[in-house]
């Protein structure tokens, strides 16, 4: 099959991977419509040891589903954790903490920039028909964005700031706008803050944030400085939500940290289900962060493109 | 009056400091014993810039009380944060987080290395009678061990570990079992892990602990390099508890929190109401921490003693 390769930290279009047999368990998946996510990036910079097909948010139609036929046919988001079921991790209900896990595209387990991939069936989500594909290709990113919500209480009065209005605190602040607390995003892009403020988000300068203020703030900047900007934002004994996964380590002053009390929470990957029915409802629509769209022919092009400086999401069309 | 003064990261014995005079609603203190603990030590290496008397661990009888004259002659714990009343945080009920707040020793307010110090009456704890000096001046590190689980659910059946079983962590560990938690502390000192296993706790050494596996790891190594050694410890999902403070940045993997989900929880000053019962009820006994005792004429040489590498805690008599 046709498919991105990353390998040593170089991608490059390949037409000789072999289509993938899904194992027991697991479906054939036809992907449609697949999205570059800053992790994305950061697996070509090394955040992480992978080489094979990267990808990991997509929608796509189930080809073969040995077992269970009545996914044939079927439009579905996938989670990207499989789980091994057996582990202390997975016993304790945190599968997506599998200490055996693969991650689609990311850990031992090719990924979605091709024109197939496998996933457990577990893992399916069916897309609703009224949904389209170039909505639906957010669900991944969407349910990442509602993790923070199954972590931190976010009381309606509370003031959360958001900062990075790149493409995954645009979709933390549309979920978060959703739950009607005070909320204010930090950018530094007037393009990104424009599209918060067109859905009534209000939006400013990292520079111009009320000092030590904010309940909550999450961390989405994608760089190193981004914690030392949460740190100035968040009020003692306040929150601090770390979306952002990037190659390299922050030098952190600690000891403010233990003066303020602060709390730090690393989140990842959420919950699909809530993520596809606030897709669905129309009160999340990240189609404004579109910014373009590739064949799959043109992957390596696809990269270029969202690599660079303030590019919101490039979508890869796989069919 | 005598007492040890920080100016420039330098220590020196003065007699000519002026006797402090109490404002309304505060008392004097005469200090009877201080003990040092490593934020004193960081404060000499810079760690926040400060001059004057340092010290904030201490007992001491109330000689001044001004319209409360039911403390005079009452030997006394203090709370360290002297709080405005009136601010934001005092507002929201956190009073160790006011924004205009003076700290003994620490902040605008001299310390309890000299013969008498003043407190807000409201920051008084009475000790029980029948609690010696030389355990009523732990009152405010134990306090300082019980703050996280003020701030954390510490359930019977959770794999605790604390990590440093210097000072702070000697307390910590006290405080915990007491929970009856699954609890096992790592050090680096084999007279130390002795003073707990002798209490029945659990010890090991850092590089034997199990990885991924603790449910809350209490870090008190003092140094940048026991956040790394936590992260390993500790499961994904699973919080850290930061307790150290001091002087300089660690460099900080950030990713590893994100993917791992782990939350972080800086952890300062804590309730002296149960501490002072712990240690009363003798459930918490700090004796074998103490190591040397001065008087505070030769505080100098106390907290060169203090500063030796594995030193426990030293003790500076003010009578």
């Amino acid at each position: 099959m046709r498919g991105l390769w990353l390998e040593a930290q170089a991608i490059r279009l390949r037409d000789d991977i072999p289509l993938p047999v899904p194992p027991e368990g697991e479906a054939l998946v036809r992907v449609r419509l697949a999205g570059i996510c800053n992790s994305d990036l950061e697996l070509v910079r090394g955040y992480y040891p992978y080489t094979g097909v990267p990808g990991h948010e997509f929608v796509g139609t189930v080809e073969e589903a040995a077992g269970a036929p009545e996914w044939v046919g079927r439009r579905v988001a996938g989670e990207i954790n499989a789980a091994c079921g057996a582990c202390a991790a997975c016993q304790a209900r945190r599968p997506t903490h599998c200490e055996k896990r693969t991650v689609l595209g990311i850990v031992a387990r090719d990924g979605a920039f091709a024109t197939h991939l496998t996933l457990p069936i577990q893992n399916l989500h069916a897309v609703p028909d009224g949904l389209p594909d170039e909505v639906a290709v957010f669900t991944e990113p969407t349910a990442a964005a509602l993790e923070l919500q199954q972590q931190v209480s976010v009381p309606p009065a509370d003031r959360v700031v958001v900062i990075g209005a790149g493409k995954l605190g645009h979709l933390v602040a549309q979920t978060l706008a959703a739950t009607g607390c005070r909320l204010l995003v930090a950018g530094r892009s007037p393009g990104p803050l424009a599209l918060l403020a067109a859905r009534g988000i209000a939006t400013t300068t990292a520079d111009r944030l009320e000092p030590r203020d904010a309940d909550l703030v999450v961390e989405c900047t994608g760089h190193p400085d981004g914690l030392e900007l949460a740190r100035r934002a968040v009020r003692p004994r306040g929150t601090i939500v770390l979306k952002s996964t990037y190659h390299g380590k922050a030098e952190v002053d600690l000891a403010r940290f233990v003066v303020d009390e602060i709390t730090l929470v690393g989140s990842r990957c959420g919950p699909f289900a809530p993520a596809l029915a606030l897709l669905a409802s129309g009160r999340v629509d990240p189609r404004p962060l579109v910014e373009a769209r590739y064949p799959l022919a043109e992957a390596v092009a696809a990269f270029e493109h969202a690599a660079r400086l303030g590019a919101l999401k490039v979508l890869v069309d796989c069919t």
